[in-house]
């Protein structure tokens, strides 16, 4: 049972029916009429479009699945994928949640947690506090120790949110009262770290597949390309990384998911600073990612079928040694969006689409001429993802797919990603994750 | 300017604007409405529906050519293709075709003169006539060196026409003398050769890529799965050879095409002896071909491009030690045609198009939902090629995509490649050209 929706939803049923597995779709009352569900084996109305009341209605999901009998579920990403909650009831309730265990799911989650495993694994965490602070005098020592400006983080906190900039001594004590007050209103937990505020950086996350026993992994993929926090385009291998530097990242990652017996695909993600040209642990994802393409489409592995096989018990197959980065990939996530209006959603009806296509070309994207994108959910109308000889060639490939799409009735990001990834400072493969903001700002 | 229609010709669309090349599409009046035409930079038609009449007409391309002052042409395949008299109609307009030379065409579209080229570069022929036979003796002479059964050949024929076999020295003068009289009427050339007839044969060719100074392969494609001489199936790499016989077979093409300081992309074809496990070189194909889509996939090397870029006399930037064969690809041919009605072409129009998609799925086609098919050209929808991780990941992909393709308002052969890859035989990979024909009479 695939517990998702949109072009995700479609991905996994591909992988199913490659895998020989009978697939069952669910769906919410907005999204009857999609490619999943058309393309699956079985469906099922698991509620109304509200996602609360469907993706996200674990009974929901669970009742479906026993009703269909199900031997697993995967649940995408976003919705319950990282839910440890969710992944216990399926346990509870005889059924193979497709990724790691409840307990791993528990810990990644827990920054502080997470972070002592990567101490204890040897991989670079941001210099900062050992777990959680609760008094200005040891906020003080560690600034003392890391320098200002440092970051204040609530454990409960992600995405952007809770999170303050120090920038003196003069403050330290008002922003660390403030923050924790916050972040009891907000997540109902007061726990806050702190860390050194790292000003000029790349986001660099390493893909890992382990069975539990044997941990592998399939390079790194560079999403620094971000607007407010979202990723808008994706590659690997990473133009920041030397060899030696790759190897190391790439090896850490797998150390860190060797360290907790990690069994299922998993992101360990990272921030690499610019200036020091050095790499931190930040926080390890235990489910498949948005941008998985990337990393199938320079090794030629694919991540989902590996996935559902490692949640069947087998073992897996694939040797470090097998594994041989290939070529360049991009990916750029498209949204119904208007970028000349603040990247407004724009839902409504396709009212015609042609996926570009050639060589290299990979669309992953559950439209069809006549699909009418709800406005409930996020606005993502799918992934192009470009495969070059090189970086450069991917560059271009992306361009004139890009150029070729058609998708009508609605507005999209396409341009918006083309000018981005022709823009000097993207092609130079030098950036930072503020590069597209100023991108924008230049506009003005 | 892009001499071709359908696939090939939108896929030289692509690699113009990837290459930064403007592009004018011809079309004859039926094909006024194709996505090549709609894509390309600009588009001119070159006649009525009849391909006598616009797609081999000569000079009414080149006057298009002229009026819009092209720099090249890109021929495709068939059409004009392998027509010196066409290239050279090109140089003397001072417009690059883009293929080898008019002179080089000729010689290899001479299947006895490319016999001599071949034999004087070391690349193993078929046992029999040194050149053409004209009489009884000789012809004899020839049949105890080589033994029975043996097959005379019209010097001019090709594609299973002007061929006949010869099963013992009882009818040889009678057959000898028949084949002759019919080229002369055929064809308006008596010239006829002869040649071993082997039984249990795989057809097997190289990809070659050369600037007139450097020469590289890139690996080679297994044709075998063919109805009527007509190629279904196309793989690479070929599961019948060894790493040593790819070797060597590879070896031998890039000898034939330095022999003649090859420039251009080209195809030396083979057959595979099953029985002797020994190679013999055919003929060579002076054009791109139907399935280098197979090679792109498995070298990532965009052999369109390649060839346009040799075209504008650039050397090639690749070395034969960057090429490396990864994973296996597999391309189906489909056409518009009832493989249960003896596979009658279908022409009509595509009411709803939606092509198969994800990872390692590569869609070639100018199919678009509302497209009408004309009747007057091959019944070709286009070409589906699956990579896989290996050949039985290729396979299972191949058959999932081509499940999920939907193609509604003509028949296809989508279902009966299905039924060809999946077959115990195709899936051993141990297959001869004749094994498609028993496939279909069992089923009878």
């Amino acid at each position: 049972m695939i517990a998702n929706r949109g072009e995700i939803s479609l991905r996994i049923v591909r992988a199913c029916k490659e895998l020989g597995v009978k697939s069952v779709a669910v769906y919410s009352e907005a999204d009857k009429d999609t490619l999943a569900v058309k393309l699956a084996d079985e469906s099922v109305c698991i509620g109304p479009a509200s996602a609360q009341a469907s993706y996200q209605n674990q009974d929901a999901i669970i009742s479906a699945a026993l009703a269909f009998g199900v031997d697993a579920i995967h649940p995408g990403y976003g919705f319950l994928s990282e839910k440890a909650d969710f992944a216990r009831k399926c346990e509870e309730n005889g059924i193979i949640f497709i990724g790691p265990s409840a307990e791993i799911i528990g810990k990644m989650g827990d920054k502080i947690e997470a972070r002592k495993i990567a101490d204890s694994a040897s991989v670079p965490t941001i210099p900062g506090s050992d777990g959680v602070v609760k008094e200005f005098n040891k906020a003080l020592e560690i600034a003392e120790n890391v320098g200002f400006p440092l970051l204040i983080k609530a454990s409960a906190g992600g995405g952007g949110r809770g999170m303050r900039v120090v920038k003196s001594g003069d403050t330290l004590e008002q922003d660390l009262n403030e923050i924790m007050s916050e972040a009891e209103v907000a997540f109902g937990d007061s726990s806050v770290y702190i860390e050194k505020y790292l000003t000029d950086i790349r986001h660099i996350e390493v893909q890992v597949l382990a069975d539990g026993k044997k941990c592998i992994h399939l390079g790194e993929r560079d999403c620094t390309a971000q607007r407010r926090n979202q990723k808008l385009v994706e590659e690997g291998p990473s133009p920041a990384l030397s060899d030696e530097q790759r190897n190391e990242l790439c090896q850490s990652a797998v150390r860190l998911a060797e360290k907790v017996s990690y069994k299922s695909a998993g992101t360990v993600e990272y921030v690499f600073d610019n200036i020091e040209r050095k790499f931190y642990f930040i926080e390890m994802n235990t489910r498949v990612q948005v941008e998985h393409p990337v990393s199938e489409m320079i090794t030629g592995i694919d991540i989902i079928k590996e996935q559902i096989k490692i949640a069947d018990d087998q073992s897996l197959e694939i040797e470090q040694k097998d594994i041989v980065l290939n070529g360049h990939a991009i990916e750029c996530r498209l949204n119904a969006e208007d970028p000349e209006n603040g990247f407004m959603p724009c839902p409504g009806t396709i009212t015609y689409y042609r996926p570009p296509g050639g060589f290299g070309i990979r669309m992953d994207s559950h439209l069809e001429s006549g699909y009418k994108i709800p406005p409930y959910y996020d606005s993502m109308i799918g992934k192009l993802i470009c495969w070059g000889y090189d970086r450069n060639e991917a560059i271009i490939r992306m361009t004139r797919a890009l150029s070729e799409m058609e998708v009508q009735g609605v507005k999209t990001t396409a341009k918006f990603h083309s000018k981005l990834i022709n823009s000097e400072q993207f092609k130079s493969g030098d950036f930072n994750t503020v590069f597209v903001a100023s991108l924008l700002e230049k506009k003005r």
